[in-house]
């Protein structure tokens, strides 16, 4: 199989993450990393069973260890010198919304280094897939691509623990796609600003309509055109948000 | 034809706006408005011979009555109960790159007139078609884009006539995403970051290879994805560069 | 008087305009611009009376001809060999909120010529006589400041009238702080960001206490402070907001 | 002593910190942090026998138990109740600028760790001080400033490691000056974009003459501004270079 490109996919999850591999799956082998196993099993066998081909791998992205035995469980699988057409970085820190003078040490420490620390170890793993990628002649630009929120770009009172890492997930993303860019590589971020449709939101929003939500298979077809984008059109950032969403 | 929807693209030249025009017109019949007509005769001819359909109507975008009688040509072409899908804002002011004490009065005005007044005109002109595709339920969302420029977001020394006028085009378009997009208009700003290849810029940039200006037609492409994200799903702005592109 | 170097402030009213004015004064004789003499009259009778230097001229910065005419008054009163401290520009175009497609077109318009095309002919118009003043060696560099607005970096729904002008000055003062500053004339802009303590102001925000409200005096020694840095750390751009302020 | 408000100050070195921190002892007993001691013995010394009051404290501010210790020895020196009327972060991550796929883990990590991990131990280590010195009601509102870079805002290639914590630092004094400026702390932000003129950069940019580089005691003038804004009229943020630097 060492032939084929892969796409990698962190943070899956009921939301993006699902939505973004089975996107990918359509075109890609598809490795779905979460720390948690549960949240990859029943979409990797989804897959599996519909034609696809998805490999689920705990993994905890701010354990530079865990990510590096990501890489190696994905090599052994996929062959030694297998590409990757596609990384996404769709995990985050905790959303903790409290006064600051409240926030444990630990959470904010945390979630920073899921966030920041993740998305490094993230990168310095899946950028040498991608490069290979670009030396295979992927059809398309092997892309990484961040996904961001509201607070990647305003740090409201009592965000500090979620902003902080979101900001330097979003620093990250801009000197890679500066550095990247011109090997080949197309590097993106993504500001998802409003609620997402998932089964935990259900009930948010009820009285703004059913479009009050972004659709996550809605985020899944924009990365894929981000990742369609020709050598000529790289877009660095997109934001995405309800048409009803006030910004 | 009343019940077709309309595109409207001003500032139809040989580069983004051709190009926009000829992806738009596979699926809806065009409105291709530029001062000198020699700017969109072949480019309607070649569309109207080609199974589309295309009208070029010669109109100043900085003249208020021009704007006001290209929709009246309009009205009596379609019916004045057309409707527009989208609507393109592609005009310019002129760039010129000279020491401030240097730039006559009437460029600089001239050069404001076009990016930011042209922008309001032709936004008050279609904002009521773009409403009318909303009530005829239109596949996609109206979209009403505006076209800006590295100089969009950064005013660099000797730019100042051009980027006066692209910065307030680019406010225009962030007031209206946040006005319109609730009503269903699906409001957008992308800013074109580097060269792009049209005949006149043939010459430019050689040493870097031939990917390392802008493709029109990768451009179009971008403009009709925004065109068809739904309304879980807009995007204000995108960045748009060649990959090698210094940024 | 020929050696002395003068201050001009242009937008004088009754808030951040005489505060300017009147804490310039102490150092500078001061031009009071403004449309409409009532503006600028009191105000020259009392700095005159105290000890200072005020010249008021009838000046419409939107009309290129009205701000060359107020520069000859200058150099008529100055001598033609003048040069400046400090030109600071606080006109601005109308405050409109209204539904986009509900405002009239000479009104955006207007707004626009005043804020853009005015701070346009205002640096045109200064910029001479700011370098003259670095020929003759100002204690501080010369200082060309333009007061900004909340719509300066955000344009909210139905604020496209003000917000566009807004943004077109933030442009033309980067502009002219890349080019101007290695000539050694100081530019600047500030964000004011909040409702300004003025008698017209007086029954706003009365409930979140008396220091809802910028101070007018507050910023007059801010633009002071900007005026007083060395050459060796310039700051191009400052906020201010009331500490209660939400944003 | 316990009457007195203190200043403290992190990342005292032979720059920015030092000058802060003689600007600051005029008025207040300073409090000066740093891992080396040898970066703020000498300091201590010219600071106690000049008049002023000093106390160093050898402190990593990437170490929560570190920086906890520190604020232990201040309370035993200045009285468990003192408050503080400023607190400024001046320390940072390593500036490294390598290939991104050449960066070792544990700089990066380090990097981000003193930069935002840094500023949060600090933030909540001396914002209860802060408070305490609006209950005291001190004569300026207490300050805590931030000092950040160019790369604070600006990600470039190879710069991933500095930018990171940075971007997470602004994001910081974002979130607590939206928080804490209602309660009568005014928390800033400076960009310092440029070199600053100490003796490791004396032989830096001498083509471009004495001013291109930034004054450290220009900056600790600028900090002081910041310090005695009244609480009408808050900075957040602010930016600072020579006139002749790039931008």
């Amino acid at each position: 199989m060492a032939s084929k490109l892969i796409a990698i996919v962190a943070g899956v999850g009921p939301g993006t993450g699902a939505a973004v591999a089975r996107k990918f799956a359509k075109t890609y082998p598809v490795v779905l990393l979460a720390r948690n196993p549960e949240n990859f099993e029943s979409l990797a066998k989804e897959i599996n069973s519909s034609g696809g081909k998805a490999l689920g791998i705990s993994t905890d992205v701010s354990d530079s260890g865990s990510v590096k035995n990501a890489v190696e469980t994905i090599k052994k699988e996929f062959g030694s010198d297998i590409g990757a057409a596609a990384a996404i970085f769709n995990a985050s820190g905790g959303f903790l919304r409290k006064p600051f003078l409240e926030v444990p040490e630990d959470v904010f420490s945390k979630s920073l280094d899921v966030s920041a620390k993740g998305g490094f170890y993230f990168s310095q793993a899946t950028l040498p897939l991608l490069l290979k990628g670009v030396e295979q002649k992927s059809e398309h630009p092997p892309s990484l691509i961040f996904t961001g929120a509201t607070a990647s770009v305003k740090s409201n009172a009592l965000m500090a623990t979620f902003a902080t890492g979101k900001w330097a997930l979003r620093a990250l993303s801009q000197s890679l796609a500066r550095e990247f860019g011109p090997q080949g590589v197309h590097v993106s971020h993504a500001i998802i600003d409003g609620v997402i449709a998932i089964p935990r939101t259900k009930e948010w929003l009820k009285d703004l309509g059913p479009e009050a939500k972004l659709s996550a298979d809605g985020i899944a077809n924009d990365y894929w055109w981000l990742h369609t984008q020709p050598k000529t059109n790289f877009t660095w950032e997109i934001d995405l948000r309800p048409a009803v969403e006030k910004w």
